[in-house]
Formats: C-alpha cells, structure tokens, sequence
C-alpha cells in the first residue's frame, strides 16, 4: 500500500517540483492538492506538463478538514502561513515536511525577530528536526516535524561543514557569495523579476541575506557548538534554477590544500547527493540543474580556502531535499525517485 | 529657442525609450511629464540610467492644465486612454503624437468593435495622420495629430508596401510571422511575462494579433486602395527587444528575384530608416537592436517571395518612430537624435 | 537479458540526450561508445551529469571490430560520415536506428543532389524505415534500419499529416514557419552561436531549410501520394532547447474549425507522443521541453488554418524519438524510459 | 582639424565597442583598421551595425609601415602580441592607448611569470601609464604609452580605492567576488561560450583571476604605497554585458556606515564616470550597461564593509575607459562621446 501524501500550496514552483518527483514515485500516491488561487482547477490545467501524470483537482485550504488524512504532508505554504496549517495537520496525525522557514529556528524570539510575525505555534519547535540529511539524518528518520532547509542555507552549509567543527582545520572567518536563478524568487509576478528587467540584469537579493544567513548560523552554532558569523550576500542572476555559492574561509592553521580535500571527501564519502570534485575542479551550475546533488569544489587562492558549492534551489534547494528525507523518514531507499542523470545542455 | 515637449505617460518602456532619444536631442527641451504611478518622484528615480540627463519629477494627469503649454505631446497612455488627454492638449494647441491606437483607424466604428470600447473622440479622426514616414511623409509634415504605428504593424507594412499597390508586381496572398522581444508587453508584471516563466519559451501572442491585423489591413488598403488580408501570428520569443517578421507572399505575376529585390531597392532609395539588403542577404536583430533602422531581406523559396524584416519595437517599433514623425512636423533634419549604429554585442 | 546497445558519435547533444534517456531504461545496457574527440575518456567526464550512471570509455570508431556485438546501434554521426559506419554495423547483424540524413530519402539521386555527397551505400536505402512512429509504426516494428527523422521535419509533418491526404479535407497550399532553440546546431563552436552573438538575437537558419524541406516533402508525399510542395523557414532563437513551429494552411474546402480539430484529435488519438490541445489552446514550449511530446493546436485565421507544434528537438525531435522507435523494434512499451513529466519553470 | 586615429584589431567585441563610440566622436577620424581575419573587408561588412558610420576596408597588420602615420593608435590586440606592434607605433611618433596587459606592469620579471612570455619591449614600460582616471589623470595628460585597465580590475579597484590609503579607515583584508557578461571572454568561439553550453549557466573564470589578480594588486600597491593582498574569483554569468563585483572588506578600525560613506562620496565627488549611490543603495547592472559609468554603492553587513560596483565590461572596462583616456590625453572634454544614458529596458 502506497504512502498517502497531501500537498498544501501545490501551485508555486517548489510545488510544480515536488509534484514532477512524486508523480514517478514508486512508493507514493497523491492524494489531495490545496491551492487558493486555483481551488476547483485540475493541477495538470495550471501546470500542463503533468497532464496525465497528475490530474487532481486543487482544493481551497479552508476544506483541509473534510479531506483524507495523509501519511505525510508537505507544505508549500509561505512563510508565516505555513505554520497554521502544519499545526493542524500534525494535530491530525500526519507527519510534515515543511518548506517554510518556520520551524527552523530553535528559538521562537529569534524567528519573530527575523520575520516580524507572532509565532503562534512555538510548541512544535522542540519537535522539528532541521531537514538536511547530510547533518541530521538520524533524527529525521523518526521525526514527525521536518524543517526542510532555505535554498541558500543549503548551499552554505554543505559547503561548509566540514571545517565548522574543532577538529584539525577550522574556519575562523566565512564569507558566502551566491548566485542564485531568479525561480528563488516565487512565482508571483514582480517588477524586478519582469523578463525584461530581470534579462542582462545582476542585482542583490537583501532580503533574503536577512532571512536565511541568521539560519545558516544557528544552524552551524547547534552542529559545531560553537557561535559563528557568516558574512552573506545572494544575487540574482538571470537563469530560471540553481545557485552556486562561493564561500570564502580563513583558517585557524595553515592547511595544505591536499588536507582540506581529503577532509571534504572523507565527510561526505557515503552522501548519495554530495559530490566532491577532484582537486582544481569546480561544479558548474550544468553539471547539476534538475537533479538532487550538491557539487563541490575545493581550492586555495594564497591561504584562503574557496569552497564552491552548485545546487539547483527547487531540487536539493527546496523539494528534493523534501522527498529525500521523506524517503529517510519513511524508510524507503534515500534515493527514491531522485536519482537521475542532470540536463544537458 | 527649443521646442517645449511634454509627455503623458512616461514611466513605461516606450516613455523610458523617448527620454533616451529627446534628452541628447539638440533641438529639444523637455518640459514636463506625466505618471501615475510615480506622480511626486523623479524621473531619475523611476530608470536610474537617466540620471544628471534628466531629473524632472513626475505629475499626475491631472494636474494636466496647471502645466506650461507645451508645442509637441507624446502621449504614452495606453489604449482607450489616450484619447481623453490627446483631445485635452490639442485643444490646448499643442501638436500630438500619440502611440496608442486610438487615432490609428479611419472609422470610429471599427475601432470601437476591436477595441470594445467606447470613442469618445471620434471628431479626430479625420485629422490624424498615420505615422509611418515612408507612406506619408508629407501629411505627417503639416498634421497636428500623429497616431504613431504599432511595432508589428511597422515591420509587417514596411515588408510589403513596395509590393501592394497594383504596379508590375502586387501580392495576392500574404501571410506574416513575426517574433517579437518581450518589452512589447509593456512594464506592468504579468505571470507570463515573468522570467522564469517566459525564459526558455515561445509563446503566441494572440492578443497583439487581434489589434494590429486590422491596422495593418486598413493602412495598406488606404495606401493601395484595394482591399488586403493578411494573416498574422505574432509569437514572443525570451529577448529583451526587437522583432523579427517572416513575411510570406504569393505573387500575382511570376516575377525573378532580381525584379522584386530591385522594386524594393528603389522603393526605399531616399529612406534614412529603412535598409534594403543585397539579394539572399537576410537582417538579424543583432542589426538594428536599440536603432531606429529596420532592415529588409528579400528572397524566393519556389515561387513563394519572403521578406524579411527586423526592427527594434521600442524604436523604429514606438519611441524612435515618434521622434522621426516630429523631426518631419518641426522642420529638423529627420534623422536628429536618431542617426546612430547600433549594439554589439 | 539486457538489450545491448552501441552508440556511434556519443559525445554530441544528441548523444548526451540519448544516454540520459538509455541509462535509466530498464531493457538495456550500454555495451560500447564511439568518440574520435574523446576516445580514451569517460564519458562521464565529458558529461559530467552523467558521473555514476554511465562510467564507460570513449572508443575510436577505427576499433569498431574489435568490439562485442549490439543488438542496436544507434549511430549520432553527422550527415556523410554516418552510412559508412551504418553499413558496416548492418553487416555485423545488428539493427541500427540512424539519426543522420543519410537514409531518409528512398532516392539516391535526391540525396545526392542535396548533400553533394556520394553516397556509397544506396543498396540500404530500400531497407530504410522512416522513424516516425506516427505514421510508420507497423514498418519500424520489423525493421533494421531506421532513419531518425530530423527534428524540424518531425514538428512539420506532424503538423499537417492529417490534412495531406485526400479524405474530407485537405491542404492546397503549406507554409512552416519554425523557431528553434540553438542545440539543434550541434555542439561545435561557432561564431553564430557564440554566446554573445546569439544572445538577445533572432537569426534565419536557410541551411536546415535546404536540407529539411525536400525531407518533408518527400515524406508527406509517401504517405499521401500526392506530390506536396511546402514553404519553409526555420529560425533560431536564444534558447536551449525546443521548437514552435507555425503552419499556414490554405484549404481546398471550407471547412468548420471544429471539423479540423476533431480532424486532428481523431488521428492521434491513441498516440502516447502527441497531445492535441482543446480549441483555440494552444501549446508553448514549456509544455513539452525536455520530454517526448509533440503538443498540436490548431485554430483558423479568417479561412486559414494554422497549426502549431512544440516539441523537444533533443527529444522527440531525436533522441526520444529514437529510443521510441528501439522500442518498437524491440517489443518493449513504446513509453518506457520515455514518459515523464516535462521541466517546470 | 581632426584627431588621426588608427586601429590595430577591430574586429573583437572592443574593436567593435570603441568604433561605435569614435564614429560618433566630434574631434575623432579613423584614418585606419588592422584585421588579420578581415584583412581586405569593409569593417561595416564585419559589423553590419556600422554600416553608412564607418566604412574603412581592414588592413593586415603587415602594411602598418605604408599606413598614415596616426596622432593616436589603439590597439586591441591580445596580450604578448600587442607590444610588438605598439612599440613600432610608439617609435613612428604616436600615442598609444593598449588594451593589453603587455604594459600594465612595472616589472617585466612579474609579467613574464604571469604570461610565460618574454616580454621584448620591456624598455616601453617606465613609460607606461596605467589609464585609470580616477587614479592617474594627471599623468595620463601627457602620457605617450597608456596602459588600459583590465575590465575586473577597474571594477575592483574603484571598489577600493577610498579604503586603500592608511587615512582614517583602511582595509586590513580584501576579497572581490566578480560576476561578468560573456563578452568578457571575447569573440573567438569556444565550447564554454557556445551558446547552449553557457545559457543557464555559471561558472568559474580561474584563468582571468590568474592574470588580473596581480594587476589589481599591483596597481593598488603603486597607489597605496602598502603591499595589498586580494582574493578574487571571477565568474561568468549568461548575460552579453557587465561586470557586477562584490568587495568584502574587513576594516582596520570600526567605522561607522556613515563615515564610510561619505569617505567614497568625497572621494569620487568630481569624476563624471563613477556614481556613488545613496546608503543602503546598491547599482544593478542595468543602471550601467553600456555606459561609461561605474556605479558604487556601499554597505556593511555587521563590521564587513560590502562594496558593489557596476560597470559595463567593453566601457567603462575597455573601450569607453579608453576613449576617456584619449580625451584627457588630447584635452578634449573627458566627457565627451562618452555621456549618454544607458539602456533600458
């Protein structure tokens, strides 16, 4: 018997992906959909590419009682917004994978700080386990609340974690730099991302440096057990996905570049969706657009480390990232439906 | 003395396109300019690239009588709009061309069935001259009211004026395909205009088809004096600006090569604008983008002739065009502010 | 027991394509590749994407002898090369499917005319099987060799195949207007399709014209026994990926936009590959980028028909198409590794 | 009577870009252009976009003796050829302005470790200026070898160049992150600028932080008086156009926004080429493209002081600098042909 899944806020572009990843799902039926703006419009009418891999009809939130419990449930739902009807839907049994950034922050002041919202369900806080498998993949498998990690922390943490902990080579100073596709940016129309303003344009993206870098901090503080500081800044960039993140590292000791290599592969020799180039090689964003794997690059210019890190933000940075610790959550091989060759060209 | 312009509606692409041209025009002193949007703020505000070139601050439409009396209008406003404050300052004196639509059509009738829409300005219509130069350039000279062509409508008539009226060779048939950049859209954001939805697709464009296929039709049949039907697919393509037009002709009489691409040589001999290529040479944008040039290629498959034209939208397509059409009313040289190669890359 | 599989020049787009699509296709195993550029390398460091699901090194074709026997060969060999390599595959007992225009015209005379190539192995041409599924299934199933259409011919004769033979309705004249991402111009750089040429650019591509054009007139003359001429124009735009193309049909009755589109959505109603949308719809690229299907819509321009296809010119313009047809031959389901939701956004 | 200028290498992207701006040029005549792959062209058969502005036939190189003797000569050739050909310039008695690196350097020893090439007219470089205005004007007045800037390091180095010299604030640590149009990498055609390759793309330029690490340093060295470190790591982003890089700085002391602010404004108060922005605001690559300006905006993000500069690579980057730089060498307006709003959109 197949895994029941239900889907809050199907109709953005985190939605569209993880519908395009479960609709060929070995383990997985779908069985509702929400969405307010298309309630009562079959899912495959918004997104055409689904036609006969998914014909559901979209459901108004508001109905979330009258529908079938689900196993699992993802929510797509904002941030803000999300946090109401991941309560509900925990109440109701099920377990959730919550794209939202609001039950990733241990601290419920720390998160209304950020967001400048009440946070009405600080008791689930205790409950949610931060969403990236290569960190906590033990406390994901019996989770019932999963915090699935922003786009950009993902690429920064996974960059990093290697060197945040006191072992033999520690960072005493991170600097990121992101590039990310404007599909980061939703999918409700907006001036600065209009084709023709957004086309053979770079900008910065402040607002997200504000949200996602106090993540990638806290996060990095509960891994290693100690504070740090991550100077952030994203930019925007005019392709449709990915984001590769150019992180600067000072070291406490000078390490030879071989040892920061071997380190690098070492920690992430049995991770499914971490690839570790060889020394002197970078990922591109091609060798990973529309798949699930983190390419890694290490390098030194003089003593300073660069890490490179490339994603795509809807699969490793958002969706795939969801499916893949559904699948540790439930038991199935952690590479279900996730595991395929990238796009090219 | 300079001319004193004033422009209604200038925070859209084809207002942004205008200032470009008028602020390094010689003859010319912008005097104010109106935005809805943006009433209370600086020009240079709204599209910083005219910064120190031109810092005037934007008033609403409303204050229009409170403004000095301008000598030439160019109203940006959109259609069914535009004709309220057209009718406003030409009965102030000023002399107007407008972009939209709303002067472009013989019949008030006809107008009104397209553009579902009641003209409340009909009594114009009889004054307004078509503003394309290569047809009539004479009236533009004396007119008081331009309704400057639409940006399909340029690049399809200029493909096939030398071939419509009955001389030795006249077109039974024309079908034309055209591929426009997306700033023929406008500014305001729509889901299909934003970027990660349009970049890497090609859509149709049927809206742009119902409007312009019936200007097309009723300018050429004025220019011809016999009826015309053309059928016209306008298609938007992921670039910023320019369209690309395929235009398709069945011949009354067999005719070579040579012949026709003669009649066209000779047609636009003496025109500043208009570029005919060397037989089996065909324009690409790259020509033309951000000049008021449109460039023709004419070639045979079988007995079919095809010309090819390409244009800037935002130019020759709307703003460069209105800057020609008032060099002609004001006696300058025509090509003022407009004579200028184009980008590359 | 697997299906052994042979690539001949992998290392091109449609190589890159086809392996994405062979290596998680359930009935095969890729036994050898061919590369005069990257003989001697992985293939997965020439495509990167493909690290961990296909390792396998590049072979010289010098050394095709020496290796184990196919069962199919797919040869990805440009036009002029390929029918050497085909011939000697044929003569080692394997079924080949050939992507070149090597055998795609049942006239040596013809081909040779076109390609201004000897061609040496004419004696197959007899034996040569038109790969598209739609219009050859029966053959394909027995045959051992097949001609994999060229990916403009495919979006035109699907297209109009079901107005070229003289049932109720049937078109008198044809007119194909294409617009086409830039890999169908292979992989090797060109100035043309330098990034910063081709970027922001809309150029025409007349030498597929002269190639595709007598291969579609050829086929749809086949198929109907009619002789066809068709006027065709194919473009190339700054995208990736896909082509749109627009069909202008004059028809010999009048006929009621809903007798075509029922026209049409009988004639492919149970093939997996095509999608015929609703009346008045009609498909974008987004659609159908990155998957096997050709979307049709079809609607009436005053009494002209028009009809547009989208399709992946790396996919059901090649390699999709191919594997389709190794499926057929094959006696497996004609979808398998085939069916799959399209990319989004 | 008007300045003589002569070209060596047009026919690159900033061959292609100072043409454009000299045609224009009030006090400028081309007497002459040097192509080996157009040699006996018309340069508007070369760049369609000139054609009617400048119609001169490209010379080979090997006829530099029977050409006019030039007042200026700029050359565009690359790095290790173009010395030879400006040392025979310079000995026939013009000026020269070099978009290489050959006369960047003091030392010929560091350039021949970064270029692996014997630098043969190391005698030149005592003369060499390097042509940044905002560093060198004086200098360049009557400078008879200008050296011009490398396209990142006037992005970085007016990123920094108020924080260089221990006044009150200086930085102790430098690291720039450059993102860069594809026109950067020039206009032979290679497989990671082929279009399909490097749309939706990003990738890593290591061999451009090679050489214009040590240009950059260098240079701020010389200005400085301090030996500087700066890490760099430039990438290339699918846009035609423009370099936006982000300066991470740490500071020797704590310095307030606003003090650090007003440090830049002060400093840049007089340039008619750089803009910097407000606090808070920050340049987009729009507001500069193809301009001469470089937009600065400054920012910190806790004690890290973040610099954003904008500029357009062939403008501001290399022809347009270089053409400042002739207007300052010859007492010409600085501005002028060189003042005009950007694009947009």
């Amino acid at each position: 018997m197949k895994l029941k899944v239900g889907i809050l806020g199907a109709t953005g572009y985190t939605g569209a992906e993880l519908l395009k990843i479960l609709v060929t799902h070995a383990e997985v039926s779908i069985i509702w959909l929400t969405s307010e703006k298309f309630a009562g419009k079959k899912i495959s009418d918004v997104f055409p590419q689904l036609r006969n891999f998914c014909d559901i009809v979209c459901t108004s939130v508001a109905r979330l009682k009258e529908l079938e419990k689900a196993d699992v449930v993802f929510s797509c739902l904002p941030h803000g917004t999300s946090m109401h009807f991941v309560a509900r839907v925990l109440d109701s049994g099920a377990r959730v994978i919550d794209f939202s950034a609001d039950f990733r922050f241990s601290s419920k002041d720390l998160y209304q700080d950020l967001f400048k919202t009440a946070h009405k369900h600080g008791g689930y806080l205790k409950d949610a386990v931060y969403g990236l498998p290569e960190m906590n993949r033990e406390r994901i498998t019996s989770a019932r609340l999963v915090a699935n990690p922003g786009c950009y922390s993902t690429g920064v943490i996974l960059g990093v974690l290697p060197i945040v902990k006191g072992n033999r080579f520690k960072a005493s100073s991170i600097i990121a730099d992101a590039k990310s596709g404007v599909s980061g940016g939703g999918r409700a129309p907006t001036l600065s991302h209009h084709f023709s303003e957004m086309n053979e344009n770079i900008v910065l993206n402040m607002s997200a440096a504000a949200n996602q870098k106090p993540e990638m901090e806290e996060t990095i503080r509960i891994f290693s057990g100690d504070k740090v500081n991550i100077t952030f800044i994203p930019h925007t960039v005019p392709i449709n996905r990915g984001i590769l993140t150019t992180v600067y590292c000072e070291m406490d000791n000078k390490a030879a570049p071989e040892e920061i290599h071997a380190l690098y592969s070492e920690f992430y020799n049995n991770e499914p969706f971490v690839r570790v180039h060889s020394i002197g090689e970078y990922p591109g964003l091609k060798d990973v657009r529309h798949t699930n794997y983190c390419g890694i690059g290490v390098g030194f210019q003089g003593d300073t480390l660069t890490v490179i890190t490339a994603l795509d933000n809807l699969v490793k940075g958002a969706s795939g990232q969801a499916v893949q610790n559904m699948n540790i959550m439930c038991g199935f091989p952690e590479t279900l439906s996730l595991a395929r060759p990238g796009l090219y060209p």
